[in-house]
């Protein structure tokens, strides 16, 4: 229907996550109105982006070096490691500023269905830092699903018998929430973690 | 928080229509853990999009020749155009098989609250191309709201002198639809232009 340049990024475009058909038009018609200069870093953005970036070969973070900036870090405790599923997940504990350790970019879930077992994950890795960094604690921070709790369940059983102490995220109440709108699952992980006051 | 040309792209990503920081995000992670070609095809998309489209000097309708295809193609009528606000409006009036004549686009729609003034859009390349082309009737497909309608009676004003017929899409219910849904205004106006069966 339109010109095979602009079908062509409307196409391009369609591919990304949560990009439909009519968004990937609005975006390819921005990007054609767009001064120049605006598309142009776009494009920049991205080529900078795949040529710059790495994973860091201790935790497999992104980075523009060979270790990340928190593995690189010397007032980072190095006997706690908190592992993620994705590299994204890592600002996101970063701004609580209640973890002071590394991490450890797992890859995913433990997922059969979408056919991702824990040999494609980086738990083998993992297991290796432990006694080479003399980690004591393992945090599993993975996400609060069937697929995240897995592959907590997955590293509790390989690393635990190296002698290390793994942990799991609390499931429970969002501060702030409100008990009417919790549904059953989380209310009830709520219960069973209850705390002394 | 992320690392500097990753951030960069997020940024860039969340200047587009419609995508907000979190969506931004979540691209820029998929483009990182995309295959090298998958993210080289899109830089490449949007560069070559810029440098190969512009717009037809006859209806400025997106090209990437001299004059779009429409204009070029022998078999339109050349005696009526129609009036888009916007490119993409073409394909979409093009799908309906209904008109085989040629556009004109205006390049958005008179709108004192954003700045854009009958001035800023191209009516009167519009009225040039009335004798030069011998148009007989002009139709106003500008969209159905304030702004549209506005742009559509300045369309009028201005052409009707040069002895040209001037319509306009006709508002009402959609095809398909229900009049218990209807909003009222649609409502009115398909009530006021109601035709004989």
């Amino acid at each position: 229907m339109f010109e095979p340049p602009v079908q062509r990024l409307i196409d391009e475009l369609a591919r990304l996550p949560g990009v439909g058909r009519k968004s990937a038009q609005r975006i390819a018609f921005h990007l054609l109105n767009a001064e120049e200069a605006d598309a142009t870093r776009l494009a920049d953005a991205i080529t900078e982006m795949r040529s710059t970036i790495r994973l860091c070969r201790r935790c497999y973070n992104v980075t523009a070096d060979e270790e990340c900036s928190i593995c690189m870090d010397l007032r980072r405790d190095t006997s706690i490691v908190c592992v993620v599923e994705r590299a994204q997940d890592i600002p996101v504990l970063e701004r609580t500023q209640s973890f002071k350790g590394r991490y450890h970019v797992l890859g995913g879930a433990v997922n059969p269905i979408a056919g991702i077992h824990e040999e494609q994950l980086r738990i083998k890795e993992l297991a290796e830092r432990v006694p080479n960094e003399g980690i004591t604690e393992v945090i599993a921070a993975t996400n609060p699903t069937l697929e995240g709790d897995t592959t907590a369940m997955v590293i509790a059983r390989r690393l635990k018998p190296l002698g290390v102490k793994v942990t799991r995220l609390a499931s429970g109440l969002p501060v702030g929430g409100d008990l009417d709108y919790a549904d059953e699952v989380t209310l009830g992980r709520a219960l069973v973690g209850r705390q002394d006051l």
